[in-house]
């Protein structure tokens, strides 16, 4: 028998990403995150995932042209995400809006690049929509003239972001886009492998990442950062916390036994706009996780524990004004890319996924009469 | 690295099925599926896959009871059904509706047996009522004084069935309710080991079953099947397509060496029904099979094509008067039991499935500037 988890079973090639934990590395199609989160914008980071190479300048703007020309969404999708109550939580709003694309005949074929092309760009606009309608406030329109990830913003609030904000969130889209085998990467082959729909994996992938244990925690790490509030609180706080022996959110991670590429790269953008005024979120994050390292090392000694993507992901989120049920859909909207590429790397050399089962019940038992039993 | 596909690699222990295709057993908590299939309810079935054992008198009854008050729908999820496109693809509605199911605050919890009997009892309907609405027909009201099995077929031609056509597809949902680990349940098994809500699980698992490599073949039998439409012309049609090398549908299994035990059982059924007149598509299947065998070996001589599943399925629910296109939901109708008693039993012992990946593609690409490229 494996192990549980299929922890260390190789379960497909992948020429996508590659997460070294050890040596706190990961890589898109070659190419380390640090260098993709430092220049790279989100359509250039598709592009890169779903073609294996970086766009040429020609190549680069037909995307961006493609992608805000997919934003809109069909008649009936609209009504779907309208009919729901304005309770219902955003990560199911996701799964069935995305389900529902579905029955509008432009996804429901063999996986293509176009489809993935067009999921990626209308899932923005779904929380979007989503968001404004549960506020009672109408759509808005599309900004074509808009970054895939500024649109998003702006569609959310009405406002363009500021130049910080737009950055912010663009490089944790660009550093959360892929992740190797991941659970809701992994659920999305399973599905595909039986030459199912796009939209088939992508909704199983949505349910997966809605789990808390893959997609659930940045939120818990916002009401840190909430509850700290000023750089001059955080260590009486964080010290509180561990003296009650309490976990501290947004360190430590499965996959990496160093420090974590993703937020080696936010904690670096951090630094860089923490004086800038308009992003004080990364500015506080950025002072509290100094002082949280060395109290980890002080209260943990030899754990080893690192800042985690999830700690500035909650950082960021909040920074560009979200609200915390909007941070996991929002980690879809960038993990979309992979998911998709994946999808379609899967189907290129497919084999149906069908594990095998360990059987540890009864055997032979005789079957008797309801009256009998 | 493991075998594609995960073939052989063993990714749970299980104690709701055993798939034995080298002995040709098929077995759910100890019960042999003919034993099962020739004298247990559907109700029956359910309760003990769910519950771990067959039920007494009192706990079917109610079972029953509880499944028939469950039948219902929330009104957000009848519009959202009669929103769609009356072309839309059944399965996709399926995948729809059921997530939308995870809006009305019913089910987007932990997943608990109160949620799974709620949804099993739901399918049908979701089902019925669709296909009612495509047909510009109004749904109908529910019977609780018709059993799960004879209620669908109720609410789908406002017609009770015959006690054949009761018998035979319930058979049919009692032997397709669960086979091990399936590409779909296994699907649901990742989705649930995030610890994501059982609505999530499902959702993905119809979407796995979508796939014309897990639940889409029956369709196809159906079509052979009406194309001999009479038992003398059996022998020409099957030979004619065995003269230019074409393969027959409903012959053959991954994972049966030798006989589907689903097979002999609707064989079996078939058998003792052909003779009641209102299952002549029972009979002509029943007949269909003695020749097409024969011609197989004759053929294919030492392939040992047996029987599948598929083969008797097709000739079940198009005996019951279903359209093709509602044979993977029906099949989805059944293996929802199995579904959910898997998600169960998945996060009654849990731990995320995640495994590894062989990174293929290249390492330590210089990021060049756009303009450089």
């Amino acid at each position: 028998m494996s192990g549980k988890g299929l922890e260390g079973v190789v379960a497909a090639a992948t020429a996508l990403s590659l997460v070294d934990g050890n040596a706190g590395r990961l890589i898109y199609r070659g190419y380390e995150i640090g260098d993709l989160a430092a220049h790279a914008t989100f359509e250039e980071t598709a592009y890169l995932l779903w073609y294996g190479r970086l766009p040429e300048e020609r190549a680069l703007v037909q995307l961006r042209t493609q992608m805000a020309e997919q934003r809109g969404l069909p008649e009936s999708v609209i009504s779907s995400i309208q009919a729901h109550p304005r309770a219902a939580d955003p990560m199911s709003l996701l799964r069935t809006a995305v389900s529902a694309l579905g029955s509008t005949g432009a996804c429901d074929e063999t996986p293509s690049l176009a489809q993935a092309i067009s999921l990626t760009a209308k899932i923005p606009t779904i929380l979007a929509t989503f968001h404004r309608y549960r506020q009672g406030l109408p759509a808005l329109p599309q900004r074509p003239d808009l970054s895939h990830t500024a649109n998003y913003l702006y569609q959310l609030s009405g406002e363009e972001p500021t130049t910080s904000q737009a950055r912010a969130l663009e490089a944790y889209l660009v550093l959360t886009a892929d992740h190797g085998m991941n659970a809701s990467t992994f659920a999305a082959r399973v599905i595909a492998s039986t030459l199912s729909d796009l939209i088939s994996s992508v909704t199983g992938a949505i349910g997966a990442l809605k789990g808390p244990l893959h997609g659930g925690a940045p939120a818990k790490v916002a009401e840190m950062l909430a509850a700290i509030a000023t750089p001059e609180q955080a260590e009486p706080w964080l010290r509180a916390k561990l003296e009650r022996g309490e976990r501290l959110m947004g360190f430590g991670h499965r996959a990496y036994k160093t420090e974590d590429p993703r937020a080696v790269a936010l904690h670096k953008l951090a630094g860089e706009l923490a004086d800038t005024k308009d992003a004080p979120w990364l500015a506080l994050a950025y002072q509290v996780e100094q002082i949280a390292l060395r109290l980890l090392e002080q209260y943990k000694p030899g754990r080893k524990l690192y800042t985690n993507v999830e700690f500035y992901a909650a950082a960021v989120l909040r920074g560009v004004g979200l609200p915390a049920d909007l941070y996991t859909p929002t980690f879809a909207a960038s993990r979309i890319v992979g998911w998709t590429a994946h999808v379609l790397e899967q189907i290129s050399d497919n084999r149906l996924i069908r594990p095998a089962a360990d059987y540890v019940g009864p055997l032979d038992l005789p079957y008797l009469a309801l009256a009998a039993r």
